[in-house]
């Protein structure tokens, strides 16, 4: 879905857009949907695979297709002097590109694409909290632990909603962040004593921080959100044994803002475009 | 739930606390929960009806309770000297419990609960909007027509999560308000020209601000959010024929943070005794 | 000044201007600077007196001139038909204006003005303690006395800048509106315990609040400002003798911000005449 | 005046504090202030030397004392097992320091420190900006050339206050991040078309940003403020030349603020004094 809107804002923008292995739904605009890879490419200066690029091995990724294209039949119409672009390539798919001559650029790690996703998993981030508990943001006692891109942002965020907000880090740099910004802070290994405070706490830090010693110090009723990629700081096993509220939230971008994390792709393929000297 | 979730945060606050019609669920701490209301009031220094305090006219509003109670045989247990307070009392009620000598104190016209729900209310709304719109809050272009208690406090949050934040107001000070806090500002009813660059439109104004004309004038895929209480600001029929995706939100702040709401009640409850010169 | 600058304001927007009685100083624009008071006046539809509108008793406010002028003299020239504005107004000018036939406005006495004017009045309490205290406001506790249109302000902008802001009312209402800003929240008269907490305390309020038995709880070093007009609130002889550092800021917004404030009375100009059917 | 603040900050904290060539004022709490340098330093587990530590080569910088110090002479003074620490440390005295078989902590190379530091000269910034511009911050126009601590820091503290802030970076990561925190963004080098836009300029690029060409498209009466370390980012000839008022603003957090500076120095101190292990 995101690629569809990816290529309904390319469109929009006045580009020449033609897609690929979408066929159950009819995008609008002036976006040409073709059946053959060649057609859809041939023309392109600059060539989008999805994130990820492939579903599993060797296939490329294509939900909002009837039919099932193996990578190789993709790449084999690409050439070298093509942008192309693609996110979180596995290492297959970039052996197989690097074999046939050609260079995909992953566009998940262009820092500027992890700030920009970072302002949407946060506010995902804040979504779920509403959700999920009974009391209001405002006034509540929030602990964010770490201090990173999501970090920032999502204690900003916070903030702005009249929370309390607690952020933890491990270097004295980044406590000294936390307090210019008006944050009490806390060092990520030594948030023990504070734990029962907090009723909502967001674990960043993909290291396991709230083991079950951590878990059982939590107020009653205090939700858990772990937002870290796998393995996750939260030990959900030992959640679910004593009865903390536990959610393990990956991909909000994608599924909270589809337009906007459509739009974040975009505004990253340009900026690709623009240091390769190619004109929009 | 409220009234649950009230006695509750009472009794957690040291006091004795017995409950009459909530049957279907049981409550926590010390609560006693009555089957008679002779029971439940007699020694209480304070009770504290529902809101609203009747479902249909005569009938006390118990969804917790098996049983149909009139607010006759409720208001006959009550005694003169008790402060009896209340939400939303009809017309009928109040009468009634004139003729009966006693005075019922509407909690829900005090101003410091009306300024707390709102801060509940524009949360609720938030969350609304972050789950209806495919793009984020931050960097999108809100318009929050009114500057009453909800949308003075609705605009701070949403700028405070990133968001291009337009109020309205009629009056000249309000206007300059609406300057001071760092919004722009626009007359309520001089909207027109601007309508077409919001991605979300919110009403807080009990009048018809948003008929035909002006849903016409709005962005595709813009989200219309109503707040006002009826008869609501905004001509659903015409939205639905447009296209316009609208959303009718009442009582936002029992629905999203039940127990914020209790706790505000129970936060008027004791200015109310505390103006009696009753000790808590 | 102030009156220099609004006359080279609204030259700037287009408008036709002639001053009278500012001699001292050169103009720029196309403001014309005229010596006879019925040149300067007879082709106006609009005749801005200063603020305030007399120095003395019966004397014109006009320091930007070599000249004295009584305000009979002034008022003499002007029409019924035209619309006057001054600010400040004694009663001696308003009987003697009414005897003439001649209604006078005084913008000082609409909420707008009063709204912005806080905006300016703010920041200048806040540059005032940046120099006044040696230690930075982010992390510093403020305590704002009072919670009108200058507290609520200036507590949102201390807040802006890192400030922990506590501030007080003595209505339930108001101390929900500070609660809902996410502030700290006092009851103006019973802040005694927490006095000896603050590095800055800022009162808004036109009664003595801070007597000397209040001063004496003040932590060493705390800065007092008061910003009520008179009598003001703070017992500046106790202070004195217990070496409390204290200031009494009048007039803030003319004096640190004189084109800002020049703009104030402008945009009142033109409220006033849009009221009156009068096109810009 | 700061290392004087620094002394009291210390014993306020309970620790034993003995200073060395501080004789011209009186320090408060159990401060002893020495005569001998052996007996100042003999009992310390830490020796605290000024910023910068030399006021001319060889000489200490010890502006509150009557007499007149080769470092040599402090430093034999000194033992290797001691934590020693200076700020500003010079080539010369980083020599002299190791032929003594001594090694001096330069603290202002510290992270914790230089983030702390950008707090307090971004509030100094924000004063003069008050002090030297006739309008309001609120409402304003600025311009932060430059995203690093000081750039970071001032567009929050900027936005607090009601300005609208544009910010400039020049990597594309940088661009994201100020987007995130809800400020407009420029491109560093890109500035030229949007220069006449702006109230106030402010430059904290230690390059030749704003040179004669693009201060002759400033708007009239815009204040630029440069808090680049030499060279500075500013032309001041140009300036001058083109009537521009600028201002060069270097050590604002000592001047400003001084407490909250040997503050700084105290936390730093700490964390130094941590990571080695030395109990407080």
């Amino acid at each position: 879905m995101r690629q569809a809107k990816l290529a309904e804002l390319l469109a929009t923008d006045g580009h020449s857009v033609s897609t690929f292995a979408i066929d159950k739904i009819r995008l609008e605009g002036s976006v040409v949907q073709k059946t053959l890879i060649r057609e859809a490419v041939d023309d392109a200066a600059c060539v989008v695979m999805p994130l990820p690029v492939t579903s599993r091995e060797g296939m490329l990724n294509a939900p909002l297709s009837g039919g099932l294209y193996t990578t190789r039949e993709v790449l084999s119409a690409l050439r070298p002097e093509q942008v192309l672009c693609a996110g979180r390539i596995d290492e297959a798919t970039r052996e197989l590109a690097g074999s046939m001559g050609i260079t995909l650029i992953d566009y998940l790690e262009r820092e500027e694409l992890a700030v920009a996703n970072a302002v949407a998993a946060a506010e995902g981030a804040i979504q779920l909290i509403m959700e999920e508990t009974p009391i209001t943001v405002c006034h509540s006692n929030c602990l964010v632990i770490g201090f990173g891109r999501i970090g920032k942002i999502l204690s900003h965020r916070l903030r702005g909603l009249g929370a309390h907000v607690t952020a933890t880090a491990r270097s004295w740099a980044d406590l000294a962040w936390i307090k210019a910004y008006g944050y009490e802070a806390e060092e990520t290994y030594n948030i023990d004593a504070s734990l029962s405070r907090y009723d909502v706490v967001i674990n960043t830090v993909p290291a396991r921080v709230l083991g079950e010693s951590r878990l059982m110090k939590l107020r009653r009723g205090c939700l858990c959100l772990d937002l870290a990629s796998k393995p996750g700081g939260l030990d959900f096993t030992a959640a679910s044994k004593l009865g903390v509220k536990a959610v393990w939230a990956l991909s909000l971008p994608g599924e909270v803002a589809p337009v906007t994390s459509g739009a974040i792709i975009r505004d990253t393929i340009y900026n690709i475009l623009n240091e390769k000297g190619i004109a929009l």
